[in-house]
């Protein structure tokens, strides 16, 4: 893996990537559109380093034995399918092209700066496009969706809600990551509006259910890992060697109708309560941007059984923040704020599970890590936690009160990781809410 | 839609047609590899009619706008996408190709048979494979992969052997078609070996879970739709419309890890107790070619909601049976016969519900039935409740027993629709049970 110290000072001649989400150490992948046409680029800056035309220039043949053709494609997929040499191969070679001077990797070892593209205008100008100007596609073609419930916190006020406050989390949720497949034709990019769903629910009191828009419209602050190459069907991947899958990873809102999903749930589980519309951001950020901000994960009692085992630490110091803004208003309203790290199942706990029945992966599944709730009320990843149920509204800075979210709202989502001298972004998701078709 | 008539004497020149279960009268799709070369084809009797080899000989240009390139690919998406009106003008073509005689349809207009095929021998010995020579393989990417409940029998069974006899079905059942989504990547062609899955499992008076190879490996004997075109994304199909996007069946053996999914589905449904592997049958029999085998449903009371109620009959009469070989079996047992006819909620209505919340289809998503059990013990489609949770063992044969399936079993089923003169079949869908990989 190509790593950067978390005291690293390297920086590029992009003007204003440093000090911005997106610095050297960053780079993360996405796929944009400019000028008509989709190709995979890397976020620099405010710009994205063009890598099809990287590709198309010969830039990468010099170095890497067959990297043709993996970014002049409309989705990542084939780069996701090539494997963590390839990764970090690209992934130095791009370090190399963009750093200021000879950058130092956290092992000690050096990347020599190129000045190819820093020295030629016409390359610079091909291969630098605003990020102003582009439009942002989903990174990759999504197979698999898998949605975890891997936040105790989230998974005790949910329990302590509707089951047993005395006794909120089920025997079964400390001895594995609780999970279940969820629906990949409706992930969308951040930006695509939200279109209020219909559904069945049925009130407490009533004899049958009715048939409307949900009223219980809620947002789930989550991230989610994107996959590749994968493994053969029939052939586990032990957690030791999950990050050999694991490219990066992105923001997920995972939208949910809590009406719709409390009458159909039992007992298959979530279904059209989730199905209608899944936002991610569209920049992966690579598992070696997070390397320097893995940190212990919380203590896992009881013990997990060996094949849930995994050396090091995969905690990951990922400050996340939800933000709505009302259709009225002119900015937007922090809901709450809270981090990575306090998730119980890691990553690489989540994909040894995902698979010790055999299953294969593919390249661009997508794993989403479940509700990212904290230990405090103003750090739970859900109106339904915030507002307890309905409980406990919340009032934006305008005077409006909120039990869930309303038609015309956008809630954003945002996700950064801090060192000493430079930040690790994931930019957002966002999603602005249509009222119900009728 | 191109639909004979149940009394159709139509036949075929292609000599073993007529009395198959690939008559004329059927011309199922699927995806078939011959010479190293994938394809999409039609069964014909005891031929596979290379479709492909049709479209580079310009047969359906004379009649069709633009079904170059439909065929000569590796999955039948693009032919799925590209709607019903080239569905029906494609199957028309076929049949006029393949007819012996000019062809009379259910609703009295004629299909006029076209020698060139019959007569030509070059184009016949190109376009005409031995079904023997061939490997059949998926017949389409399949994007999403919903699973649903809607037998009540099964559901019943169900919940009398885990929750109430008295009461066995939730509230919710009987107003909604229950369903979840399932894995696509690990669907599999009929004839691939399934291998036993490993997982977590908890005995009721262990106080802790191991993991280890499943001790309860079932099958469930569904059907299941494959679609296309699809919905954008906000557009639900209402039932009326959803024919306009079922392009046709195919067998589905849910292959099920009872212990597992015991252990894992409180609160999110079943997860790796189902997804090891799902086995598919390679034919897809057109909506077209069930249409002389639609038949009502039952009853369903109470009335299901407006945005459930679909025009006409939908149950569709199949008749399907599941068979056992052990390893040391010279030939097959049945275990069961049942028939999908008495299934409560019908494809139209599960795909109206599927898309209520605005979810979109794409062309190959594959939509299973659940478990096909019918109302008397011998019509029960898993062993689940064939042995009723392990009570009732069976006999098979050569002395041995079974509560559920052992390694070296193979599980093949089978589907077909008798009319008078002819029968529509689906062939089968067949897997054999290797050892778990320790």
């Amino acid at each position: 893996m190509i790593v950067f110290a978390k005291d690293s000072t390297a920086q590029s001649w992009v003007e204003d990537a440093a000090g911005s989400e997106f610095p050297i150490q960053n780079l993360p992948f996405g796929v944009f559109e400019h000028a008509g046409r989709k190709r995979a680029g890397a976020a620099i800056g405010g710009y994205v380093l063009d890598l099809a035309a990287l590709e198309e220039a010969g830039i990468f043949n010099e170095h890497l034995r067959s990297a043709e053709r993996l970014f002049a494609t409309d989705t990542l997929n084939r780069y996701l399918a090539s494997g963590r040499e390839m990764w970090s191969a690209v992934r130095r070679r791009v370090i190399s092209l963009l750093a200021a001077e000879n950058v130092a990797l956290a092992d000690g070892t050096m990347v020599e700066a190129d000045r190819r593209l820093r020295d030629d205008k016409s390359l610079r100008e091909a291969a630098l496009v605003s990020r102003e100007e582009v439009r942002m596609h989903l990174p990759c073609e999504i197979g698999n969706f898998v949605d975890f419930y891997s936040s105790k916190e989230h998974a005790s006020n949910v329990g302590a809600m509707f089951r047993d406050p005395q006794s909120p989390l089920l025997p079964n949720w400390v001895h594995l990551p609780i999970g279940y497949n969820g629906r990949s034709s409706s992930i969308v990019v951040s930006g695509t509006d939200v279109r209020r769903p219909c559904g069945q629910t049925k009130a407490d009191d009533a004899d049958a259910p009715t048939f409307g828009p949900t009223r219980l419209l809620d947002f789930e602050l989550e991230t989610g890992f994107i996959t590749g190459p994968g493994n053969a069907l029939g052939s586990p991947i032990p957690a030791g060697e999950a990050p050999q899958h694991i490219f990066g990873m992105v923001l997920v809102n995972d939208w949910s109708a809590r009406d719709i999903q409390k009458w159909e749930y039992v007992p298959l589980g979530p279904f059209l309560g989730k199905s209608f519309t899944t936002s991610i951001s569209p920049w992966v950020v690579t598992l070696d941007a997070l390397a320097p901000f893995r940190v212990p994960g919380p203590k896992q009692d009881p013990p997990v059984l060996p094949y849930l085992q995994a050396r090091g630490d995969w905690g990951l110091d990922i400050q996340l923040e939800v933000l709505l803004q009302s259709g009225e208003a002119t900015q937007p309203h922090c809901l709450a704020r809270t981090n990575l790290k306090h998730m119980y199942w890691s990553i690489v706990q989540q994909l040894a599970h995902v698979t010790s029945n055999g299953t294969n992966v593919l390249p661009g599944d997508l794993y989403a890590s479940g509700t990212v709730s904290g230990p405090t009320p103003d750090s739970y990843g859900s109106m339904l936690e915030l507002a307890w149920r309905g409980t406990k509204p919340i009032t934006l800075p305008d005077g409006q009160q909120r039990k869930f979210i309303a038609d015309g709202d956008t809630v954003i989502m945002r996700g950064r990781c801090e060192a000493e001298g430079f930040c690790v972004g994931f930019g957002e998701v966002r999603g602005k809410v249509l009222p119900a078709r009728t």
